[in-house]
């Protein structure tokens, strides 16, 4: 045991068989084992996940943003995984792992990150973002919230496939985390060998736009050498089935506010005189794209580059599901004048993310108010610039006849224009994508399809963002690897984890790493 | 004393001079008496309205409204005014009282009202709503919290004109309540008979649409005989002049949800597929309005009733301060195609008073979001009907495309309608106008602008709505005699008092009680 513990820090993956070598496993009998493992185990992997939905991940608060990643080394080392914390300032590190494969050639790096979306704990249902709460199924299905089930030696506690965990980064993306470490845990306890070098990077900011994490991985080049990077972020296909992905889109927020009088005044007094800056801005907001959801501002679509034949081929060969979806999803027409979701995903996109000004409903005052918030995000393709997509909406307020600016106006600023908006720029990165016909996307392909009996959706580009391009940048091919339920409420309340999906996960991500090889 | 407590308990006033019928004095010379009295009790005066002021008064919390009406009560009884509180289910009750004057034929009623709109606390710059807070001067003229200053009875303390009071209420409508109470006192303290009999109608749930007034004046119908109500709600003119006014507004409110999809998606995954109802609402929005304020919805203009000759020459009359006040509030363009606020306000109104929908600035989530809310007011003008403008109201937002309901769509109307609107009627009421040629009228007028060194200014019609129509059907002429200043916040966070206004408001009430014939 004392051995083992020496070995393990050094950061070695020691065949079980007293160092002979092993004869590789096939994908589908690893994935059985895997299974059967898990089958044995589920209290404590939901009990390790739980644990870490527990402490508070948003990314500005910096001491529990800290907590987590210093959990994360606990994990990490608990496995036998050389942790290093690469600090950033004023945000959570990333977190580096390493674990070496003696008789590897390759290197894989995991990819995930350990921060969540902002919460607003009174939009839960249960109220309790940093709490997981189980529950019998998905609320929209008429989930009950139900206790964790005893566990014990001789009766191991069983949970459902279609159970779910709630609580903030169950999904997004704290589980798959979980569910590598759990892969790791069932290979060994199988006497399963790895196949490849593992490294790990777990980032904390994420959500908060992944400012500072090219410049740190920059810094720590010398610990990112390695052969193919997968990123554990993202749903699977909304069919249910597991999916691989080969880009994603990239992605810019911005903030426009919109001014009125220099403070809200009385609907009597001043209605009908006072301009109103609500009016304004939903204005401004309904020029930007056309009813059928097209944007109307200039050069929108212009440097999108076009998919390869092969990524077209992909493109169709995806599950047609959209009216299933908008069945789900109660919606009686979708934009984009009748193109598919995964063709709509291929393009650029505009969004209004949120609204605000003054007050609505009980809390509604009778006023003009002072100003209207909108919160705006922009997904981009292949071949888009961050700083020019900002640039061509920026562009097109001031067409719309306002005076920009980037901070509070002045009071000589009021009283000279009649439009004023304040667009701040949250910045954001570009889109990505990994060449499909690489022998190391092959590989993957082929892995994974076994491991989850050939049903398995591939796809191009997913719709949203994940900072790949960094590692694009390093000269790193990267490809997705997601496991968690499309419908976990990402970024929203009620974020949840299918259960099932992270036993599946477990096995994807243990297969990977016994069988890969290109 | 104790045979004054009896009288007074009575309901009478009893002439000081020992029952001789007292000369009555000019107005110019009672403005001046009350003046000398105030200047001598300043102190009082403020410490009664601080400590009204620390009794929060939202109509919709129960406990404390009715807190606020006992408060009353003892404020009435110490003058020796009979009071009643007619009681509503629910909300706060009536506070009705009345004092006779033995030799009076006449007898005017004041209305005011004691509830407040709702407060957000955050919003406020002291965060304390119902704590007066003293300062050097408006906010926004760089006014400072200051101490209320010492007092004795050898050295009275002295407030400033220009120092403000601040706190929910203390202008709207609060401070008018306590300025009446002062104006007796000082009329007592000067030994100057009351020209009329007295009556007070103090309402708890005006800012929340005075739901149940009509219907408890109809019951007390008994005590309501009169032959005048003054109304002391709403603020002067911007100017700065005391203000008469003949007129108001009426209001309606509604609020307008639209849906999207039935929970919030994660803007990459169907950003560009998924409807937003942040973009449909800023569509319907500004269909409803052109450029220029202009009301866009059919009819909206159909039913207002013109001005009278004498109206319109009052009106003309009025002094022109739209530069002035643009140039306070920072406005570079107003709305309504060049036309004065006075003219505009002649004019039924469509206000955005709120906007919502997911998140904004750090709060921002990457999300399409499920909904998106706004809350509109519309100020009507005489002649038109509240059902009938919310019914035009609601019959553009079908004509625009949208399915309506009342109520949170099923499923079923989810997946039938595009376009989807909530609109939720929250009642209102008509405007009314009384006669500016009434013998009452003109006396009124006469009065005022003797107390104030004619520095009156004389409009058909306020912008603001208090709900005279219920004293206009109990066949009682009414009239606005407002006190408070113009820039007081009302409705808004830090809602204030100018100081000088109270001093101001107490002459001009004192002076109508005094001398006020027809």
């Amino acid at each position: 045991m004392r051995v083992m513990t020496v070995i393990l820090f050094a950061g070695v993956w020691i065949c079980p068989a007293m160092g002979q070598k092993p004869v590789p496993m096939g994908a589908a009998q690893v994935a059985q084992e895997v299974r059967d493992y898990r089958l044995d185990n589920e209290d404590r992997i939901v009990r390790e996940l739980a644990e870490f939905i527990s402490i508070p991940n948003v990314a500005s608060d910096t001491p529990n943003i800290q907590k987590n990643a210093d959990h994360l080394v606990e994990m990490l080392e608990a496995r036998g995984i050389e942790a290093h914390l690469l600090p950033i300032t004023g945000r959570g590190p990333v977190v580096f792992g390493k674990l070496i494969t003696p008789a590897a050639t390759r290197t894989v790096i995991f990819y995930a990150h350990y921060d969540g979306q902002p919460v607003d704990p009174a939009a839960w249902t249960d109220g309790t973002p940093f709490e997981a709460v189980l529950r019998s199924d998905a609320i929209e299905a008429g989930g009950k919230r139900i206790p964790f089930p005893e566990n014990s030696a001789k009766q191991p506690a069983v949970y459902k496939d279609e159970w779910r965990i709630y609580g903030r980064s169950t999904s997004d993306d704290k589980s798959p985390i979980v569910a590598l470490l759990a892969a790791l845990d069932a290979l060994r306890a199988k006497q399963i060998p790895l196949g490849v070098n593992l490294k790990v990077i777990f980032e904390g900011e994420e959500e908060a736009g992944s400012t500072n994490l090219a410049h740190t991985l920059e810094l720590h080049k010398n610990l990112l050498a390695g052969d193919l990077l997968i990123t554990a972020d993202g749903p699977v296909h909304q069919s249910g089935r597991q999916l691989v992905f080969f880009g994603n889109r990239g992605d810019i927020g911005l903030d426009i506010t919109v001014y009125g009088a220099v403070r809200a005044l009385h609907s009597g007094h001043y209605g009908n005189w006072a301009p109103n800056p609500a009016m304004e801005l939903s204005r401004l907001l309904a020029s930007m794209k056309d009813a059928e959801g097209r944007v109307l501002i200039d050069g929108y679509y212009d440097d999108v580059t076009p998919l390869s034949e092969l990524e077209k081929k992909a493109l169709g060969e995806m599950p047609a599901n959209d009216a299933d979806l908008e069945r789900e999803l109660g919606i009686a027409k979708s934009e984009g004048s009748g193109k598919k979701l995964v063709e709509l995903l291929q393009e650029p996109s505009l969004n209004i993310r949120g609204l605000q000004s003054a007050y609505v409903g009980e809390h509604a005052q009778n006023v003009v108010p002072d100003k209207a918030e909108a919160s705006i995000d922009a997904r981009l393709v292949k071949g888009e610039d961050p700083q020019k997509k900002f640039e061509q909406i920026a562009s097109f307020i001031k067409k719309q006849g306002y005076f920009l600016t980037d901070h509070e106006p002045t009071m000589e600023e009021r009283r000279a224009h009649a439009l004023i908006a304040r667009v701040v720029d949250q910045g954001g990165y570009r889109a990505s994508r990994t060449a499909m016909d690489l022998p190391v996307s092959k590989a993957l392909v082929k892995v994974v399809e076994t491991a989850t009996g050939n049903d398995t959706v591939i796809a191009p580009t997913l719709g949203g963002s994940v900072p790949m391009y960094i590692f694009e940048d390093l000269g790193l091919p990267w490809i997705g690897v997601p496991i968690v339920n499309y419908d976990n409420h990402q970024h929203s309340s009620d974020e949840n984890l299918r259960l099932g999906n992270l036993w599946r996960g477990m096995e994807v991500y243990a297969t990977i790493l016994a069988d890969l090889s290109w």
